[in-house]
C-alpha cells in the first residue's frame, strides 16, 4: 500500500496566487477534469464489481433450481465461466468487439491481447468517463454473463468439456463480434438499432445459444413422460432466491455502467426504471402463475424479476418509471407463457433460461420501438432477427461439431446417477447429522 | 451503452484563456458544483443498492431461523416484500412522507407517483446531495425494510395474502405518514427529535408491527407447552448468518446514506460507529446468553450484532466511538433479555424481530438522549411514544380488521403440515443423494 | 437523516464574481481538493466493505468444506473474528501498527484507542486520499482477515476459547507490529522490500500463524490412517463456492483499496490484475488436480482462484496483465501440490489455508522480485524470511502457553460428535421435510 494522490493540491494552491488569472483557470480545468475523470471511474468500477457478482447470482439461480445430484457441476461451469470469459475476452474478444471500424461494419480486429493505448487512463480515453482497464474489465464482466446464461438451460445432461469448449468460443468469438455489430459501432448502430444495456446483444444472444443447446441435446430423461411434464425438483430454493437477489442487486451495475459515466441524472433513472422493471416482472409472473397454475409460485415470481429486469435492459435510459412497470409486468406474463409453451414443445430448459434471457430479451428491445418516440419498431425488429439468425446459427454450428466429434451428452447411466458422482468425485451437500 | 459526458472539458479548456478571468471562476465553479453532485450521487446510489441487499439479509435470516417446511413460504414473502414496497412507495408513500409541509404539520400529500420536480438531476436540488431519481430509489428501499420486519415476527402461521395486504397498507400509507412527521419535516422534527437513520422511524416502527402481529396472531402449535418453551429450529444456520453479514453490510448505506451526501467526515465516522456498534452488540448477545444459558449462543451473538446495528442508528452522527460500543454492548444485552422476556408473555416471535428491532430501536433513540449533549432524553422519549403509539395502533387495526374479513392465520393442519406443500406446492430443499 | 453538503456552491458562485481573479483562483482550489478528498473517499469507504464482505466470504468457504457436525462453531468463530478484529484493533492494533517512527523501527506505539488527529477529516490527512475514520475502518477490516486464515485450518477440532484468545493477541497486537515494520515505515520499508496488498503481510502471517495451529493441535481424528489420506466431506459445495466468489469481489476491495485512493489508472489496473490472477489461479488448480487427481476438482479450482489472488496481491501495481496471468496460473499449480504435501507430511488443514496463504503468499511475495525490475528478489526473500520467523514464533508461544494452560483441542468425544452439539446446543442444519 503505497500513498498515492492524483494532484499536488497544496503545492497548487501555494502556487496559484504568483499565476496570472488566465493561467490559473486552464491549470485548474485540468484538475476539475481529473476529478470528473476519478469519480467516473469510480462508478464504473463499482458497477463492473456489480455486473460481477452476477455470475454467483447465476450459480445460485442454476444450482438451487437444478438437482442436488448435479450440484457440483453446475457450480464448476459457473465458476469457470467468469474465468474462461475473462480470459478470452482478454486475448481475444475485447479486440475483436471493438475493432475501431473506420466506417460501420461487420467485421474487425484491433488485435490480440490488452493493448494499452496512449492516453487510457486519462480523461482523453472514453470522453472522461473511465479508465481502458476499467473498459476492459467491466466489457469483460458482461461478456461472461451471455454464455452463463447458457449454462442453466443445458444443465444436467451437458458433457463438461463440451460446455467449456462452447463457452470459449461464445464469449470469445461469437459474442464479440455480435457486439461489434452496435456497440463496436458497426452496422446496426449505423442503422439506428438501439439496445442500451443488452437486451439483445447480451441476453437473447444468450438465450438464443441456450435455445440451440437444448435443441440439440435434447430434454433429460424422464423430463416429458406419457405427454406430462414430469416436475425436477432443485435443491435449494433459498440458493436460487439469493441468486435472484444477487443478479437484482448485479443488474444495478449492468445497467447502470452501461451509462459510461456517472452522470447522476442519467444514472440514477437508470437505476429507478431497473428496480421498477424488476418489481413489474415479479407482480406479472407472481399474477400469471396463480392464473395458469393456481399456486404462489416462487419461482416464476423470481422468473418473473429476472424477466423484467431482461425486459427493461434495452431502453432503461429512454423511458419513464410508469413505463419500466409496464415493461416489467409484461415481461413477468410473458416468462410464464413462454415456459408453458416451451415445454409443450418438449423443450426441456431446467432453470427457464430461455425464457428469461430470449424471450423477454426480445420484448424488451421491440418495446423501445414502442415506448421511445425516437426509435423505429422496424429497425428494432431488424436489429433483433439478424442478431437472432447469427447466434442461433453460431451456436447451433458449435454445438453441432462437437456432438459429431467428442459427443455433447453424458451417458444415460451418467445422468441417471448425477453428473457429480462421475466426473467430480464429490456431493454438493454432506448434511450429516448423528 | 450510449457515451455520455457531463462536461465537455476539452472545450472549456479551450474557451478558457480567451474569456476573462472573472468569468472564468464562474463557470469553473458551476462544473465544481457537478463534480460535488456527482459524487454525492456516487455515493447515495451504492448506498441504495447497500440497503437493496438488507432485503436479502432479511431473507436468508428469517429462512435460516424458521423451519424448512416452511422456508418458500418465508422466501415468497420476502422477495414480494422489496416488489410491493418499492410499487407502492412510488405511487403513494413518496408524496406521504415528503409532503412540503408549510408548517410543521402531521399530514400532508403532494401528489401520486413520482413527480420529477424541475432540476430534480441539478445541483438545485437536495444542496447538491443527489438527485430526486436517487432520493427516490433510496427512500423506497428504506420504507420496505419496515414491512420486512414484520415478516419474520409472525412467520410459519399467517396467511400468506393477510401478509401482502399488510405489507402494502404499512409501508404505503403507515410508515410514511409517520415518517413525515420527522423526515418530512413535520411536528416531530419541528419539536428536536432526533433520529439519523431510523432507529425508531424505521425499525421500531416496524417492531411494532411485528409485535401487534404476534400479539393478534398468538403463538404457534406446539410453541408453548405446559409452561415451557419448546425450540423450533431453524432450516440452516449458515443463511441465518449469510443474513446477518449481508444486514451489517446494508447497515453502511442505511446509516451512511443517511448523512444525505459523501461528506467525508461525516459518512466515515457513521461507518466506524455502524460497525463498532455491532461489534459491541455481538459481544453483549455473547456475554448475557452465556451467563442466562451457559452456551455459546450463535443465535444471539447474530441477533447482539443486529441489535447493535439498530441501537446505533439513531445517533451515529453525533456520537463518538466509545460510546458506539456501549451503545451496541447494552443492546446486546437487551435484545437477549427482551427475547427471553417476550417468550415469559407467551409472546411467540419466530426470529426475535420484536426484540431487535422495537427493544434496541427504543434504546438506541433513548441513547441519543444519554450521550449526545444537543438533544433531549424528554423529547426523544415523547418521540418514541407518540410513534409508538400511532405504529401499534395501525398494525393493530389492520391486522384486527383482517382476521375479522378474510381471516389472517392459517389452519391448523396447514401449520402443522407446513406452508409451503400447501400453497406453494414446492419445498425449501429437496436433496436426494442415492 | 440531516441535509448536511460540503460546500455551500451557491453562494460561492454568487460571491465569485466579486472577488478578484487570484482569490477566485485559490478558493476554487480548496473546492477541487475537497472534492478529490470526496470521492477518493468514497472509493476507500466502498473498499472497506468489499474487504468487510471477505469475512462473510472466509465464514462460507470454511463453513461449506468443514463437516455439517461442526457448522455452527465454525460459523461462530467465523462471526466473532471480524467483532474482536475490529475491537482489538481499535483499542490496541491501529497503534501498534502505525506507530509514527521518527526513524525507521522495529516497535513503536502511539497510544491506545481512537485518536482523532487535527485536521483528520480533511484534505491534510493522507494527502487528501481519505478520512482518519476511513483509514481506521479500512486497515481493521484487513486486520481481522488475518486471524480469519487461521480459523479454517485449526477447524473441527480446536476449542472455541482458545481460538477467541488466540485472535484477540494475533489481530491485537502480532499483526500490527508486524505490518508497522512496513507499511508502519519501520524496518522493512526502509530496506526497499515490497508487499503492495499484504501477500506476506496479511496472508502469509496468517498462513503462518494456521500453521503453527495445525502442528500444534495435530490432524483430526480419522484423517490420516493407515497412510492413507481420508476424506472428510464438507457439509455444503454451493455454500463454499459463494464463499469463493465473494472472497474474489471482496479482493476488488482489499487490493483496489491499497492504492489508498481513487487514482483512475493505478486502482483499475489492480482490478484488472486481481481479475487476472484470480482467473489464472482457477486454470492452474483445475490442471494441476486433473493431472494428480484425474478428476474435475471443483474445491481445488476454488482454492486456485483464491491462490491466484493471494499471488497477485503483493504486485498487483507493478505488473501487467499477463503477467498476472503466469503469476496466478503458477499459484494455481502451487496450492495443489502443497495440499498434496501437507497431507503427505500429515499437516491437517481442513480448508487449504496454509496451502492458499502461506504458500502462495511467500510465492506472490517473491514474484513481485522476480517480474518487477525495480524490486530485488534478496529483499523480497530477506523480508519473507523475517517476517515468517516472527509469525511463525509468535503464534506457536501463543498456541503453546494455551496448551500448557487452559488446553486447545477439545475431548475425543467432542470431536467425534461434532462441536455444535456440544457447545453450542444447535445443529447448522434441520432439515426436515415429512
Amino acid at each position: 500500500m503505497t500513498s498515492t494522490h492524483m494532484i499536488d493540491l497544496e503545492s497548487a494552491a501555494e502556487m496559484a496566487p504568483a499565476q496570472d488569472a488566465l493561467t490559473v483557470g486552464v491549470d485548474t480545468l485540468a484538475m476539475i477534469a481529473e476529478n470528473a475523470l476519478t469519480v467516473n471511474n469510480v462508478w464504473m468500477m463499482v458497477a463492473t464489481a456489480l455486473v460481477f457478482i452476477m455470475h454467483l447470482g447465476f450459480a445460485g439461480v442454476e444450482a438451487g433450481f437444478t438437482q442436488s445430484k448435479n450440484t457440483v457441476n453446475i457450480l464448476f461451469k459457473n465458476t469457470l465461466t467468469p474465468v474462461i470469459g475473462i480470459l478470452s475476452y482478454a486475448f481475444i474478444g475485447f479486440g475483436l468487439m471493438y475493432p475501431g471500424f473506420d466506417e460501420p461494419g461487420w467485421f474487425g480486429y484491433s488485435g490480440i491481447g490488452l493493448m494499452f493505448p496512449e492516453g487510457g487512463n486519462s480523461v482523453d480515453y472514453a470522453e472522461g468517463g473511465y479508465t481502458y482497464w476499467t473498459d476492459f474489465l467491466f466489457q469483460a464482466m458482461f461478456a461472461a454473463t451471455a454464455a452463463t446464461i447458457v449454462s442453466g438451460a443445458v444443465a444436467e445432461r451437458i458433457k463438461l468439456n463440451a460446455y467449456l469448449i462452447f463457452t470459449l468460443l461464445f464469449v470469445g468469438v461469437v459474442y464479440p463480434i455480435i457486439g461489434s455489430w452496435k456497440w463496436g459501432g458497426g452496422v446496426l448502430d449505423d442503422w439506428g438499432f438501439y439496445d442500451f444495456a443488452g437486451s439483445t446483444l447480451v441476453h437473447s444472444v444468450g438465450g438464443w445459444g441456450a435455445l440451440a443447446g437444448i435443441m440439440i441435446l435434447g430434454p433429460r430423461i424422464g423430463k416429458y413422460v406419457d405427454g406430462k411434464v414430469i416436475d425436477k425438483p432443485g435443491s435449494s430454493v433459498p440458493l436460487a432466491t439469493i441468486g435472484v437477489f444477487l443478479l437484482w442487486l448485479g443488474w444495478f451495475g449492468f445497467n447502470g455502467g452501461s451509462v459510461l459515466s456517472a452522470n447522476p441524472g442519467e444514472v440514477s433513472l437508470v437505476l429507478v426504471n431497473t428496480s421498477l422493471g424488476a418489481s413489474g416482472g415479479a407482480i406479472g409472473g407472481f399474477i400469471m402463475a396463480y392464473f395458469l397454475f393456481k399456486r404462489m409460485d416462487l419461482g416464476m415470481v423470481l422468473n418473473g424479476i429476472l424477466a423484467g429486469l431482461v425486459g427493461v435492459t434495452a431502453g432503461t435510459d429512454v423511458i419513464i418509471p410508469t413505463e419500466a412497470v409496464v415493461i416489467g409486468l409484461i415481461a413477468g406474463f410473458l416468462v410464464v407463457l413462454s415456459a408453458h409453451f416451451l415445454d409443450k414443445l418438449r423443450l426441456d430448459d431446467c432453470v427457464g433460461a430461455v425464457s428469461v434471457h430470449l424471450t423477454c430479451g426480445i420484448w424488451g428491445t421491440l418495446a423501445v420501438g414502442i415506448f421511445s418516440a425516437e426509435h423505429s419498431f422496424i429497425t428494432q425488429l431488424a436489429g433483433v432477427a439478424i442478431i437472432g439468425v447469427a447466434a442461433f446459427t453460431s451456436a447451433s454450428l458449435i454445438f453441432l461439431a462437437m456432438k459429431k466429434t467428442i459427443g455433447i451428452r453424458v451417458s444415460e447411466q451418467h445422468e441417471m446417477d448425477g453428473l457429480d458422482s462421475h466426473e467430480h468425485g464429490i456431493r454438493g451437500y454432506t448434511i450429516i447429522l448423528e
